[in-house]
């Protein structure tokens, strides 16, 4: 990595020697945790990091950075992630920029020692997906000018970090809209987790396109899921198995979705004819089913690539309007779905 | 990047020199070359490039690499390509590496200037999939002893390039003999391009398979495809309308398989009921379809962390036995096969 000197200007020097003074270390070992090297002991690197935090330093104009735009995973068998993925690249390539893959391996944020390689490396920037960051990496990161934003499609940004999302709510309007046009009135929900504000949004699409369509919502109808495959097996058995089952279900996912495939099939129920199926997502995987599936699309590839154009207008010292941005969504009517038997 | 001086050792200064003096250029022209610099112009650069080769110069031991994995895909958007990534991640994590992702969006070889950004990145190796690289693209990372490996699903590896496959003859044979042993005689198979190698070898696995058995091979039974769901389901259902028609389908890929499921499902034919259907790959898909596919897995992550591997081996200047490595493929049963009815 390059070797350039880390003290920019006059006033960054003179930020470096009293940060230096305070911390009662050599402005040679301020300069070695600018820059990522090893030889200082975590106590004194975490006081100095604060130090240059609490006095605003900020290495803008200098630290030239490599051309890489940093994309980290918390785990990358997420059938979203070569979407994700695919959108980074494009963006950075148009940009002349490679991309870096990390996988985090911890759901909520990355491994402490991931920000060690970040600083030494230098990226134009960071994209982070689903996870957020530590108060310390957040510091670490803006002290040195890398701008990070997150792609978050669980829909529960940080309220201090830049990210995209997607219309969930719009989205759970669309597809519940959608069978209602068909002449659907029993419609059944199986939801995602309680605890992801993207399904709450959903549901609370669902619930809206009802109650506009002046349609009782009957709370038997709403049944809990984890956007797991297994769960559209299960909860579509319980609902097909009804006294007065639903004919059609909206399902939190496209996993889901083939969950209910899965049980329509197990007990002689052929879609569309006797129920229809919405998903939520358009993974590739919906296309290909039998028959191909009626879903909302949630557009991964742009949100990501939104997500890299901000990084780099950061990078570039461009101003934010907002904090958050949210994608539309939109209808793929497949074969699925049709008008009630 | 790092700016060491490129001259390593008095016999390396020396070549330098000589190099120079038979293009005709400063030592400082050979040394921008070398370090991927602009300021040269393309006749010069291919000139010192081929005296570089020439003169045997190999950057051996100097010139530290960046603790880099150079991944590169001809396109993104393949299904494979997640498997693939998670393989290459896992071993560089492993080697406290990070993985640099390209897109080539050429099915042949990486794009003219990609060459220039490896050479300024200097990664510790290169992972291809699919592609191969054109001569000067060899030569320039051999002349800065950069390794390189090929993942090759296809089958066809290049004779001077190290290759990770997988053993598509006896995948082919393992589909077919499970189906024998079912008790199917009429086995058809629909296959993938005439002009890939992978998919002849899987092609001659079905029908070593057959003639071992003494089961008459019906060549009406084995029909062209391409790898694509639309094959699936135009072969599956001319198969389907034959007056004899076949009792089991081996299909040579798990898009082809899915698309015998539409096929049948079209026509009312129930898998496994009446028709048995073996898929290849066994994507994350197959285990999503209804009924869950019987498929012959092809260890596609395996195949890039052995890559990345053998590529680190390379870098520290180890042996290599065979340029060829072909791992193991296994068939993985679920319920589209069954006994004929």
């Amino acid at each position: 990595m390059s070797e350039e000197t880390i003290v920019d200007t006059a006033s960054a020097r003179a930020t470096l020697s009293r940060v230096a003074a305070e911390a009662a270390v050599s402005t040679s070992t301020v300069s070695k945790v600018l820059n990522g090297r090893t030889g200082v002991s975590e106590t004194t690197r975490i006081r100095i990091e604060e130090l240059l935090a609490v006095h605003g330093y900020n290495r803008r104009g200098g630290g030239q950075t490599a051309a890489l735009i940093e994309l980290v995973f918390s785990r990358l068998d997420n059938l979203w992630a070569i979407e994700i993925i695919r959108g980074v690249e494009a963006v950075a390539r148009e940009n002349g920029m490679s991309v870096i893959l990390t996988e985090s391996g911890d759901r909520h944020s990355p491994a402490p020692d991931w920000i060690e390689g970040v600083v030494q490396r230098r990226p134009a920037g960071v994209i982070l997906v689903f996870s957020d960051l530590s108060p310390d990496h957040k510091r670490q990161l803006r002290t040195r000018n890398i701008p990070f934003v997150v792609v978050d499609p669980a829909g529960d940004p940080a309220p201090d970090v830049p990210s995209i999302g997607s219309a969930n709510w719009s989205g759970g309007v669309l597809a519940t809209r959608h069978l209602i046009d068909l002449g659907h009135r029993n419609i059944a929900m199986i939801t995602g987790p309680d605890d992801m504000m993207c399904s709450r949004a959903r549901v609370s699409g669902y619930r809206s396109a009802l109650d506009a369509a002046g349609i009782p919502i009957q709370d038997h109808l709403i049944v809990p899921g984890q956007f797991h495959r297994e769960d559209g097996i299960e909860r579509g058995q319980e609902l097909l198995s009804l006294p007065n089952p639903p004919t059609a279900v909206f399902a939190g996912s496209d996993l889901t979705a083939l969950g209910v495939y899965e049980a329509a099939r197990s007990v002689g129920v052929e879609i569309p004819r006797d129920l229809s199926v919405v998903g939520y997502d358009d993974l590739q995987i919906a296309q290909w089913a039998g028959p191909p599936l009626t879903t909302v699309k949630q557009p991964l590839s742009e949100m990501a690539a939104q997500a890299t154009r901000l990084v780099l207008r950061l990078r570039n010292g461009r101003e934010v309007e907002s904090l958050r941005i949210d994608l539309a969504t939109s209808l793929v009517v497949r074969n699925s779905t049709a008008r009630p038997a």
